[in-house]
């Protein structure tokens, strides 16, 4: 479990080599860490006088944000292994024409797979940003570097995210599934660059 | 050490209602990750036939990115001390006018420690930004969403950085100090949307 690595040791693997864990999976832990940053905000503003009015609010986003933390680990994990199981598809034998037609099959069968994994990293990393901007709005001001931060990292998170969704889209040869993603994409960008930039307008520092 | 933790157990401090580690510890690893993308995409790069003519120049970057990656694991332990330094020095006495003053002096040293320390991520997340721009113009093309990646860790790691800095400077009483500091965030931050535009206008996915 990539979950359970030291931070080091994590990085060193992230810095061989070997194709995974590569960006998908480094886009998901900054989807963590923003969801972590979110959820300290959250902690930092439960129980505070002065923020009574938000207090259930904070307590929700404290779950929420958990649940994102925890979900973006699992998804570098499951980026990892995506990747991993394309490598092994690209090994199968091709010898034959049966053995070609099929080897071509799971390398559509698996890209699909790597494709709509760093898709899904998106489009929680997406969620956790607006999620970001409530901190950023009605969380414990002193900590609003932190609630900015969290945003930051969610943002990396799309933009990594959908990096990852792009790099895989010339091998894959089904025209519907493209056009799906390719207009997936352009929502979810559209969303995260007008998110950020409306967002971090309010973060007065 | 934090760079020692697991990742489960790193983002669950990160959180918790602690204050440290915070904001510039999440950007000290953003940059770490983005080093260590960089460092995957010159290794990637290096032994590759087709990539002869840049060899010497990857093995260069790889060394670099490597550096890179632990100095941000050690500004990442540094900024969670140079925090919980500050909320020692809020601790100290205050009875007298001589514990003031005593206080008021400490305080304002450790802001000023606390504010320096994200700075330095930034300008390190910087100069990682323009090595991270060499692997998307030269490195191993299968891993140019890797290289793209590692530039957008690394600008989240200079924006993040800076939030961190100035959150600190209402504190600050130094007009010397605070004019320095700005002018280095206002030259940080146009360096850094510059590269940003400049670099990932290259990735052509």
């Amino acid at each position: 479990m990539l979950s359970e690595m030291s931070l080091k040791d994590f990085l060193e693997k992230l810095s061989s080599n070997e194709p995974a864990p590569g960006g998908g999976s480094a886009a998901a832990l900054a989807g963590s860490i923003g969801a972590s940053l979110g959820c300290m905000v959250a902690n930092l503003t439960i129980g505070k006088k002065k923020y009574e009015d938000v207090e259930e609010e904070m307590k929700d986003l404290k779950v929420k944000f958990e649940e994102y933390r925890d979900k973006f680990l699992q998804l570098m994990e499951e980026d990892a292994q995506a990747f991993n199981e394309v490598i092994e598809a690209l090994k199968l034998p091709k010898s034959t024409e049966e053995e070609k037609r099929a080897r071509n099959e799971k390398i559509q069968e698996k890209t699909k797979k790597a494709t709509l994994l760093p898709l899904q990293i998106a489009k929680d990393a997406l969620e956790v940003m607006e999620l970001s901007g409530i901190t950023i709005e009605k969380g414990y001001k002193m900590a609003k570097s932190d609630a900015a931060i969290s945003l930051v990292m969610a943002k990396a998170a799309v933009d990594g995210g959908l990096y990852n969704v792009k790099i895989n889209l010339p091998s894959i040869k089904d025209e519907d599934f493209l056009r799906d993603i390719n207009s997936q994409i352009e929502k979810i960008e559209g969303e995260a660059n007008t998110l950020e930039l409306r967002l971090l307008s309010k973060v007065y520092i």
